[in-house]
């Protein structure tokens, strides 16, 4: 069975390139309702988001995620944060201590949180007929992001989303062999065939978008992305705003 | 402008009594294949599912959660598990030397891919009229849950997903006014008078859904939650499975 939720979902793919038109305000409120819809861990809700439309603070934000143009062309930015300081203002108005932020626990279950509430921002921008993006690079410049937008202890950037118009149609990249992402009852480790085949898939999905120019797979790709851990600073920027993963 | 998907974001709620019976094997497919479809970081797909339906397994696996009885009664469980497993591969395969789980950064990846997964799991399930109820207690016990469901290194449980027909409907939980998580252009710490307001909120609708015999409200409820880091083991038993969070 088919429906608007699941047609949704399957045709999602990210878009880069945006006209220059705002989004419609009860839109982008439809999209936060939706955002804050979302399940979260013992109704914690540890996410807040900032949404930024200045230009020229956009501009910044640019440059902090690693000049992604497609946020400077975006209308709107909308920054997820994991989010445990309005727990901490829970805690002082009931007069107990404040711990959970001690433990790495927090920054799974507020990422897993972000997850959640921006996969709901995502589906609704795109059933209204959006485009979006995600964007892990809002963590390349933490303390920067951190002054720039005024965010207090027990916050920390984890994602952005770029949502407006789309300026051209993208193509639907094809995903994983689903046996190579579904086991049942047990994992299954032989997953090398798999792997193998979805190289081949993407190598050629790869070649026709290029023109030919570049058929780089999956496999490469990943594996030159993951050599070393790439964001050696983030332990220690999470400390510096009262998450100290322990 | 209301639609089909926003309809389901927007009356979302979790329900932990569901009726025995199996939910229909093509249902599971297209859950499966909207996971599978979420956004990832890098197109990394930093997430497997394993599901489990087995009934002794699945009894197993209620008490490794803390005894959440709906677990045992649903008829599906579906653990959403943080996955490089499959990039380790992919770094073997061309020769090249594997970092990335050295760091916090794979964490934070890997849980935000879990969310976006697991929300669009849960976005399906409920547009075809099953109920949900995410299950963070699957970071309780992870050894055993590893043994249990043989999880190679470099995976680690993240969230379960409950999956079944509803048996009773439950209610519409309230969330925090918008107001206190949603910021524009910059972040407002003015936070407590909208805590204290929602706290008047949730008193009341805990007091109305138990029939007046408790009207704990949500800071009372989360900062007693919070007290302590409650998942102390959670740095060590990460590092058993690879991912060091230096």
């Amino acid at each position: 069975m088919m429906n608007g939720t699941l047609n949704t979902y399957l045709k999602h793919r990210s878009i880069r390139s945006y006209k220059d038109k705002m989004i419609k305000k009860n839109d982008l409120e439809l999209v936060i309702k939706s955002a804050q819809a979302a399940p979260s861990s013992i109704n914690g809700q540890q996410v807040s988001i900032i949404a930024i439309t200045d230009k020229e603070k956009k501009a910044t934000i640019t440059e902090l995620c690693g000049n992604q143009l497609w946020i400077d062309e975006a209308p709107v930015f909308l920054l997820f944060v994991a989010d445990f300081y309005r727990a901490k203002l829970a805690a002082d108005k009931n007069n107990v201590p404040f711990g959970i932020t001690d433990g790495l626990e927090a920054s799974l279950v507020a990422s897993v949180d972000v997850g959640l509430s921006m996969g709901n921002a995502i589906g609704t921008a795109e059933s209204l007929g959006y485009g979006t993006v995600c964007i892990g690079g809002a963590r390349s410049n933490p303390t920067k992001m951190v002054e720039l937008l005024n965010l207090p202890e027990y916050v920390y950037p984890i994602c952005g989303l770029c949502i407006g118009y789309p300026k051209d149609e993208s193509t639907l990249k094809p995903r994983l062999p689903k046996e190579a992402v579904y086991h049942e009852e047990t994992y299954n480790k032989e997953l090398r065939p798999l792997i193998d085949q979805y190289d081949k898939t993407m190598s050629a999905y790869m070649k026709e978008r290029t023109n030919g120019e570049n058929d780089r797979n999956w496999s490469e790709g990943i594996s030159n992305f993951y050599k070393t851990n790439y964001s050696p600073h983030t332990r220690n920027e999470m400390k510096k705003q009262g998450f100290k993963n322990e």
